[in-house]
């Protein structure tokens, strides 16, 4: 009988973790159990999963008893509280925070990227930031025959990146603009519909944000290129799903846009959507719910020798979070480390 | 007592008309007599000026008898086939289409920028797509003192841009969207609420769009470096006006952003808008009617030596469309050259 797993999920009531009990159960996932933590206000609640509803327990100390994996989707400094816990207790702790994804010993595992990386961890495993992801799965296929040097990347970000408020708020200011009005915003420290934000996170050091950072960051540990050249603007649009990127990378050797096309067109997570002439091109809306990693808009950099620039778009929620958290187990599973 | 003109504006009745006739009136432009012309769909409309009604007229080829200048509003097609007959009738034209801005006898101009190319005019005089002048008013002050040498841009870029139909698009679509459904859509290939199409113009060489090729070819006219490298990836967003742009551009030496800060708060027709810890940066739902471009998230480009990122936002309609046209008849009469 093959084995199953008991799995603990914190921050179960958030946005991702709603997604992730939706893809544990579409997946398959092998479970022999399945417990949900969350804070005081959320216990006691019950979720649906599947035929049965499971009762939301508080997340604890010492509530890791006896399993195998736990997904945190919980706020950073949740997760550096309890994780250590988590490992105490024996489990595999796959994190979608941002707590742990630069600890040396902490592997930053996108399984199509880097899966080796997965063997060298502690008892964390952490899944990148959802900005980080569509770049370094649209630029990675190509980076092992052709390293890039450099990449800069525009991001457009969706709210439900932000949680479950933001969204709601995208909502509510939407509808108060199209009153004749303006609406009112904590979320964000403006207005969202019909506006853009290039703030996301905090501010670090030389004025970059710290999702800007994590994108620069993450990217070079994931790739394993520590000495990339890397500059991102973050920014948040008025959508609610999926984030897009606009990137040029500069690779060692000139490439031409049908090598790109043709090795993306192998690569396993992504999709190639590039026929512009008839208006083909990865776009959030259409991404949403989705799984793969799309880009288009493959073209030669103009402006530079070995440039090549590119669209990518990618479920924030799913690849970007909730769907390679999952992954990572499964890949766990598949190389017989748990 | 001051010279008056006579001016016609064509194309009165669309998005970019109806802002020129506001202007022209908060300017208090020195007016002897106002004409509108447009296609017989529009003519014999009453359009309010002021205390006033002006019918609008039939745009034809003999309907600039008498006129010093001819404001173009109107599609490429339109300005191609009327403009000489404009100008055969001793009137300047400003033409806000695409039709003339790369012929090379006809400036291309952003008065702050390279208003002396205006004196050189053979009767036509072009201003620049919507996209290209936030950047260009961002990027020139620096560039006359430490010389761009590439620069890559992402747009976010309004649906006024496209015109009156488009706003009406994104208003339904986003209702209909907002009720459960999907909307439907003829102004974009495809629903442009709450998602991202990076596709503005037609199709062009090595899969650049026409907006794209705008950008790069534009800004090296109008800032005199035909050898500038440029790529650009031009992306409609679902904003109602104002143009952004995240910008990466390399000088030829090193440059602080304190430095860049400096000379542009020193430069005519922009505003650094750039306390990020403060939420102060550029944003397009406030940067909506009003004049000034607004530049901000200056920093250090990482990834480059001598690169500077930054986030600019410009009302489309205004700085990117009506207001420069004028500012442009302000300049031929400062100049004395009507």
């Amino acid at each position: 009988m093959a084995k199953s797993y008991n799995v603990a999920v914190t921050g179960a009531t958030g946005i991702v973790g709603k997604e992730l009990l939706q893809i544990l159960q579409t997946r398959h996932f092998p479970l022999r159990s399945l417990k949900l933590l969350a804070s005081p206000r959320s216990a006691g609640k019950r979720i649906p999963f599947g035929e049965q509803e499971i009762e939301v327990e508080l997340l604890s100390h010492d509530a890791f008893e006896g399993c195998d994996i736990v997904f945190n989707a919980v706020p950073d400094e949740i997760s550096r509280e309890y994780s250590p816990s988590a490992v105490k207790a024996g489990a595999i702790v796959i994190d979608k925070t941002n707590a742990w994804r630069m600890e040396p010993d902490v592997p930053l595992v996108i399984p199509e990227v880097n899966g080796d990386d997965i063997a060298g961890h502690k008892g964390i495993i952490a899944t990148p930031n959802c900005a980080t992801t569509p770049v370094v799965m649209a630029l990675w296929p190509v980076h092992r025959l052709n390293p890039v040097k450099r990449f800069v990347a525009a991001t457009y970000q969706s709210v439900s990146g932000t949680g479950g408020a933001a969204v709601d708020e995208l909502e509510a200011n939407t509808r108060a603009i199209q009153a004749g009005g303006r609406g009112t915003h904590s979320a964000y420290p403006h207005e969202i519909a019909f506006n853009l934000i290039p703030e996301i996170g905090s501010w670090k050091d030389e004025d970059y944000s710290s999702e800007e950072v994590k994108l620069v960051n993450e990217s070079r540990k994931i790739m394993h290129a520590p000495e990339l050249a890397i500059s991102a603007t973050c920014v948040r649009v008025p959508t609610f799903v999926s984030h897009a990127a606009a990137v040029w990378a500069e690779f060692s050797n000139p490439i031409t846009p049908d090598e790109v096309r043709d090795i993306l067109s192998r690569a396993p997570g992504v999709v190639v959507q590039d026929d512009p002439r008839a208006h083909v091109y990865p776009r959030p809306l259409e991404a949403a719910g989705t799984d793969p990693v799309y880009v288009g808009r493959i073209r030669r950099d103009t402006s530079h020798p070995n440039g090549i620039a590119l669209w990518t778009v990618g479920d924030n929620l799913r690849k970007g979070a909730a769907l390679n958290a999952l992954q990572i187990a499964e890949e766990l599973i598949a190389r017989h480390l748990i």
